[in-house]
């Protein structure tokens, strides 16, 4: 493997010092690009830019070609190989959400749910992961990631997205024992799916918890914390002579960042509801902190966008352990040109908060 | 007006002993009713129902019937009651969230809107509150509610129902002085909106601040606590000898409790992810806390609802104060027997925390 040129990104996770802060965005290979877009119609639907890796590649590049800024590169892949891995048929429809043909709601469901092997069930992400470590030949580290068993879970009860998880929140509730059951297959199946990632070249990884913010404190910590630990303890740490850091985060588990911290995660994400000041004294020193800025901001003029980053970075502070991101995904009508100023942004105006380095 | 029976509610918010904890639900006259969907039919639509006194009044009555032990009633009404009176021309079609005719978006538009004067532009809920009021005959108190400014705000910009409320948000952020303007001219609306009803009989009011929680920490004070603060020191607060407390409930806002309770209001709505335990420890006592079951719990079955109300109960803990809600409205969905076990169980389960009384 290349020697990595930009290490911003790793280092700021460790908390070693840097001399800006790094950023990158959720979901920078997207639909608000007209270069992703194109890559897409050459390949038909969106889960055939994910099972062809050199289609992968292309689109996980185009951010880093468009901002050559960017200090990390996160695979292009779904939150749902591992339930599609499992045969519920994951499927898109035009201007839906994501749906799966088969549901899984009983304990006979579950018990007949294999756990996917990494390598032959999932090969296909493993063939972007190194294709992409390839092409990125060292420029940027590149980062996997997985949805946490709870996002998982609901989808695969629900058979797609939902407003209130009804049906999987009832599972939980009434037979605890199966939901249980499920989380645990589906905690196996990102633990081999996330050291596969790493043992393919990923050289830091993600956990999507889109959907344990809609829990209730305790419920989150049963459902969703309480697997996320177990992939903390079941994964890679270190690879290529380098430490894997893991990264966790919760959409709206800004009230939870204590609990998360003490999983022993690399470093928390953060949604724009949490003030980075206050987080960064709630968790010491514990873990870095990713995020956070509206993404909604990114509809905004340039020089509203500078000053909104000019505010996370000052409420941050001084030193290493923040890697700016948006508190969300950047969504498909952003104008590539505000993408940019918000990157250009994070360096030009961090470089003053590192000046002990 | 007729002596007050039953005062637990008003009690437990100015955190005066109780012997139980009281009881209501959020949206406790709605679909999951046959009776409510009956009169529903009756009505035509949504719109008729609440302009008609006569069937806000039996609605509103619907879930008292049902459940004698409900602790307080709430006016049936909708939440865009203030910007339809603006002229802005509210309807709803199947199946979808509500819509306006007219958006509001640029200097000129926030201009032109009038505010609304109550009495004449909203004397329809001024009548359905007086027409409440004589038919409980004091058997439970009355609240009465609104939308928070920036809720509103939320739907005029948009012109309806909103995923990541793009619209409303570019406007606060790329031209604050406008969004600032229709936001006072809200202010003023919500003000005069909410001494009505308690002129005309609302004996507590509640600010739903259902989109409050979608803004980050900065931009939730100075676009929505802000202007629920104006409200809180705008509003009459005591009549008819009694005083008249104001309940805040910014859905999603658990990170910003003490902020709230700085406001002056009686009380603070929690929802679901917000432990009420240590919402109690947080706001000290500043003011008094209701909620917070996740609404889904009542998919669960009786057992388990029952165990929810012993766990929220036990995180209070001993004394007043706590007005048990859910933590948003019920759903349509819900089988009203579960409702009906999750009322009953609040007092029986809870007059242990109220013997020193």
């Amino acid at each position: 493997m290349s020697e990595l040129k930009n290490d911003r990104f790793l280092r700021a996770l460790l908390k070693q010092p840097v001399d800006a802060t790094p950023v990158w965005m959720m979901r920078q290979a997207g639909r608000y690009l007209p270069e992703y877009r194109a890559s897409r119609a050459k390949a038909g639907d969106f889960m055939s830019l994910c099972r062809n890796a050199e289609f992968a590649c292309e689109v996980t590049m185009q951010p880093l070609d468009r901002y050559p800024s960017l200090d990390a590169a996160i695979l292009f892949s779904d939150i749902l190989t591992i339930p599609d891995a499992m045969g519920l048929g994951l499927y898109f429809e035009t201007g839906e959400g994501p749906k799966f043909k088969k549901t899984v709601r009983t304990a006979k469901d579950v018990e007949a749910l294999p756990v996917p092997d990494a390598q032959k069930d999932l090969g296909y992400v493993m063939n972007a992961v190194s294709t992409i470590r390839k092409e990125l030949n060292g420029r940027v580290p590149l980062i996997g990631f997985s949805g946490s068993p709870w996002t998982l879970a609901t989808y695969m009860v629900e058979g797609g997205s939902s407003k209130d998880f009804r049906l999987a929140k009832a599972l939980a509730f009434n037979d605890p024992v199966t939901m249980h059951a499920l989380l645990d297959k589906l905690t196996q199946s990102v633990i081999s799916y996330l050291n596969a990632q790493i043992k393919a070249g990923a050289q830091a990884v993600q956990i999507f918890d889109t959907w344990g913010g809609a829990l209730s404190h305790n419920a989150y910590r049963e459902f969703s914390l309480n697997y996320m630990q177990k992939i903390v303890n079941g994964l890679i740490r270190e690879n290529e002579g380098r430490q894997v850091p893991v990264i966790l985060f919760t959409k709206n588990g800004g009230q939870w960042l204590e609990s998360m911290a003490d999983t022993g995660a690399t470093a928390l994400g953060l949604d724009w509801t949490t003030d980075i000041a206050a987080a960064r004294a709630r968790v010491g020193d514990k873990v870095a902190l990713q995020g956070n800025m509206d993404p909604t901001m990114l509809y905004a003029s340039p020089k509203r966008i500078r000053e909104e980053v000019a505010t996370i970075l000052q409420g941050y502070g001084n030193g290493t352990g923040h890697i700016f991101n948006l508190g969300h995904g950047i969504t498909p009508e952003v104008d590539p040109a505000n993408a940019g100023a918000f990157i250009e942004s994070v360096h030009e105006l961090s470089a003053q908060y590192h000046q002990d380095s």
